[in-house]
């Protein structure tokens, strides 16, 4: 039944984590829809969650196989992986998994890439030299620091401009030039991505009421005013900086497409506020689709058939819609 | 049918903004149910939104006329008050009206202060020294500096330790002391004017992922966590420095009854998101009970008829239950 349709690349993420059995849960979710995925893993570490699977040789043959089986292109694992317990022996598996679903997405055998959660500290531990997944994707595809992240669930989406940094950090990293970079490449992924022909970005403020004319901090005025201004001339629906507080309000959210933010938790606190299982994370600024569930490895649950699938199939699911849009367009 | 019992005080607030609407819409949403209250204010600014309006002489009567009337302890305004032209003109009169009112709580003729919206600009520019209401209330009442701010909505209550101050400052001003004696105090109110005996109380991080153990900030190590272990030697329920963005979704605020935020926007971007109208703003730390609408006086809309009243009408309930707590400890 998905003859003619490109697989969604699946990561195996750490295999001691819930990837396997969210795997699993995504897969009994979403078999009898549209799209299929194949996952570029572990057999056995899914297998074990009660669902049929089924090695392929090559990605094209996961669409015949969806319907009955979890299709999987085999990476071995040097150490049979124990939930709960993560081995850095395998952190090489794990990174080849990620690095052969880019490959597959940027030669058009994949319609995009879809990860599961992989430990930071597992694979620092055995040498890997990025900070996480989305630098890791960025140097795969060739554009270091061109990437961008955002957060989306169905009542909002939402785009940090500095990331994984102290909050101080974040304070003196924030500058015009990078607020303009992140909002243009947002801009461009909306239009291409997300089928939005004129995007309404909300920029948000930095400090409390937007600094009320400056009585409560100046950056307002020094650092985002002008990135409006460039992104304005650039033709763009912008509007702020908004208050910070009174931005994400149900009445407000409902007034733009996306909300620029200055720093993680100013985006990721009012996201995992709504919904924190519907929630995904996409990479933006990549030459390839991705998206990833917004949780980690919950090692502290993994093994015990409590893990909750919705936020990978609803990764899933954002992937299938973004790679239908692109074709489009 | 109110006596025996006390009124709230509620003051007029900014009389050119939407304090009047709302507090004529107030009055038809609770008079015939439990509780009432005397506006310290102007008649007329009320009697403009179509409700029945009648001045007394003191407090006492606000029992007897409530069902009919709202009951009004008049203050006179020098410039009769033009909706959405604030006059510095004004300024004495509504802060008086603060003043009144307080002074009602603290001699126990009233049960508590609920305040409607003032601009701080109108007052700055009459001279007021003070930032905000808060502060001036505590001058009034003899303990600056000991005032906390609580934002409560049916879902989540929050408390910013530092306020209204630049993030950059207020990461300055984060300290150990701070953190501590906001949340005693924090303790206190809930043990006495929530009926909670051993109140739940979480303590968010400052840095994403709480700073995933030193690598993104180290204020969880060095600023929050000796306030967390001097606060469970007080024998409290601490739990924390919880990652600011997973310390607020559905599942995770069950689990406490107070987030101590560590800036403005931690703590109100939550509660906002979750909802805008049922905000309530609690001053703790004052010798009386004092309530809020969480919103400001909305120049931009008074005299339209538009105004919600729900903000109002929640702080209201909120002082009343507040105050039959504090009756019973």
């Amino acid at each position: 039944m998905h003859e003619g349709e490109l697989p969604l690349a699946l990561t195996m993420g750490d295999p001691a984590g819930i990837g396997p059995e969210i795997t699993a849960g995504a897969w009994r979710a979403i078999r009898h829809g549209a799209g299929h995925f194949a996952v570029i893993g572990d057999a056995q570490a899914i297998g074990q969650y009660d669902v049929p699977v089924r090695e392929i040789d090559t990605i094209a043959q996961a669409a015949g196989v969806f319907a009955d089986a979890v299709p999987v292109l085999p990476v071995s694992l040097p150490v049979p992986p124990t939930p709960g317990q993560p081995d850095s022996r395998n952190a090489g598996a794990i990174t080849a998994s990620i690095a052969r679903a880019v490959e597959l997405a940027r030669t058009g055998q994949a319609a995009a890439v879809v990860t599961c959660p992989i430990s930071k500290i597992v694979l620092k531990n055995a040498g890997f030299p990025y900070p996480g997944h989305t630098e890791y994707l960025a140097a795969l595809c060739d554009v270091s620091g061109a990437e961008v992240m955002m957060l989306a669930c169905p009542e909002l989406r939402v785009v940090p401009v500095t990331i994984h940094v102290s909050l101080r950090r974040a304070l003196d990293e924030l500058d015009t030039a990078g607020i303009i970079a992140a909002t243009r490449t947002t801009h461009a992924a909306l239009r291409r991505d997300f089928g939005i022909a004129s995007p309404r970005i909300a920029i948000a403020g930095l400090n409390p009421h937007a600094g009320e004319s400056g009585s409560m901090g100046t950056e307002e005025q020094t650092v985002i005013a002008p990135a409006l201004e460039a992104l304005r001339a650039d033709g763009m629906d912008i509007s702020g900086p908004w208050p910070p507080d009174t931005m994400f309000t149900p009445a407000a959210r409902a007034r733009y497409d996306v909300a620029m933010c200055m720093y993680h938790d100013q985006a990721l606190i009012p996201l995992k506020t709504i919904d924190m299982t519907q929630g995904v994370n996409i990479t933006l600024g990549l030459p390839i689709i991705r998206t990833s569930p917004d949780h980690g490895t919950a090692f502290d649950i993994a093994g015990r058939g409590v893990a909750d699938p919705s936020s990978l199939v609803a990764a899933l699911r954002m992937a299938m819609q973004m790679a239908e849009h692109r074709n489009r367009s």
